[in-house]
């Protein structure tokens, strides 16, 4: 059973949050809120999202488990104006979510959770390196270095207690230092990755609309992002394989 | 012979109506003013069009036919800024429009009318059903509906007195009540037929500039829009023919 | 060697006038700043431009030639916000050039100068006719004309004191008649010559920014357009072969 209220803004960052990476998850349901873990198809990201029942208006559930076409999610919450509040209903073991927004009412058909891939384990990486900036800086210096080249490595030079970003394109070079007094903190370890720029140019317009973005870097090892949603009231983590340095 | 100035975002109104349906239109133009009516290639969809010389801001003209090139008209008007005047001219039996707008000086060739379909007959059909709702209300229901699916149901619950839309795609479905508050009236009878929602988001991209649309429906007939333009001195009426439910 | 710091916005409007006719240039560097001569592809557009080392914030250089991709540039330097120092930074015989801005460190790779086409000799041609008009009527003109066809005749009448623009398509017809009040000032000589719209349109988009463009017209003749840039610290002249009346 799933009853629940929510401001239309905030449930679509939810959505957009998983759909960087996926076009339809497993969202787990139960008295504390929703909660997704899902890898995408190449198995290169991963993404774990909760939204507590704090970010509802008003949320009753029991322990469920709905197969979600975000890609439709999408476009029928596309509709909603900002400060619009979405009903969410369902029966128990319905195959159909009720959903109202704005006057009007949809039936969504959801999908087959066995048609959809296992929840995968978190898996348990030490990643020493740590640094906290805002979105909106991470999302420009992707953008910038997708101008460059496809892939990008992330690092931290302890010695300068700089986080650097460095893209190698077939002719050319970009480089973006962070110093220490233009993040919010930084954990200086010796790290350095190399990541494909595709992902992160998805991720980095989602993360940013965050304040505040945790980074956690190793040496050629994957990089876990780690963020607030909704308020405060959600979290999104995705973590990314590295690639091999091609040199 | 045809002399008249008319304010562009008049014109351009006028203009769209129209292409919403056809790519060229037969205009009469008299002293009265001018008025086109015209059926959609696949004989689904049927545009009256009248635009009083009060909408002018001079107007002399003859009994005459003017054989219209809508796309083109729409790329020329598309220039002009709001408040522009337009200024339209034609010999007797010319071949040639002379337009000028801001500055410029245009010569149209027409359309050979003998080329274009003849006029319809306006069908007389009874629908008892009458609603009255603003435009962008209406539009904003066909964009939520195509989202779902690619027709609608208009029907009437007259023990509710309620007008409804209703949509039903592969797994989804949505719908939207009207309640006699939402509404501008109501006149309460049976009706429900089924639309085709290529025709209705065009007409209702059209209608959702009207302050108010009256919209009349039966069981399984055709429904009729009909509307204002040019600031009351014009008046549009659509035309639908019903797609069978297939059930 | 080269080291140089300037406006954001003032580099992208000389990038973007050289742009607009060709996809790389050899960029001449001395002790008084920037310039570029160069024809397009076909032969039918030339482009003069200086940029004075007023319009740059620091400058100093000694005399080389720099290969420049100039589309690579533009995809750089759109990242750059409004009022962005770009640093520029080469070493004598470098192949690289450095450049920073907004935090971002790029080195870019030139292209080779003996890969580039020669520098052409700027003709001698006698144009008797000139106008001065404001970059945003001229471009507006261009948009006009294009909806009607792909070339338009530019003339002056010496008799009426007016600046004309005439295209003819298929079957319709634009004029647009600049008379003395309109324009800045006119310099009446008899003149007409047909050109292509692709490259007016392209020169249009520039010279739109501009406050006032010379016009330099004559007989079956050339058109030489010719307004500044960076505030007044840059020039540029387009030239443009005419075509062939075919009638």
């Amino acid at each position: 059973m799933l009853k629940a209220t929510i401001d239309a803004d905030m449930f679509r960052e939810a959505i957009e949050a998983i759909s960087a990476l996926i076009p339809e998850c497993r969202l787990h349901t139960d008295e504390s809120g929703f909660s997704t873990r899902a890898v995408d198809t190449a198995n290169v990201a991963m993404i774990s999202l909760t939204l507590r029942k704090e970010a509802f208006d008003t949320y009753k559930a029991t322990k469920s488990q709905l197969g979600i076409d975000l890609m439709k999610m999408k476009n029928i919450f596309g509709m909603a104006d900002k400060g619009d509040l979405i009903s969410i209903e369902m029966a128990d073991n319905a195959q159909k979510m009720s959903v109202s927004v704005h006057g009007y009412h949809y039936s969504i058909t959801l999908l087959d959770t066995n048609t959809i891939r296992k929840d995968p384990n978190p898996p348990t990486i030490n990643l020493p390196g740590k640094i906290v900036i805002k979105g909106e800086d991470l999302n420009n210096a992707m953008k910038a270095a997708a101008v460059i080249s496809d892939k990008i490595a992330l690092g931290i030079n302890p010695k300068d207690q700089t986080f650097y970003l460095v893209a190698e394109g077939d002719t050319d070079h970009i480089r973006r230092e962070f110093t220490k007094d233009e993040l919010v903190s930084l954990t200086p370890a010796e790290a350095r990755s190399l990541f494909s720029l595709d992902y992160l140019k998805d991720m980095g317009k989602v993360m940013s609309k965050a304040e505040q973005v945790e980074i956690f870097l190793g040496i050629d090892h994957p990089v876990r992002f780690s963020f607030d949603i909704a308020g405060g009231n959600g979290h999104v983590e995705y973590l990314l394989a590295p690639r091999i340095e091609a040199d």
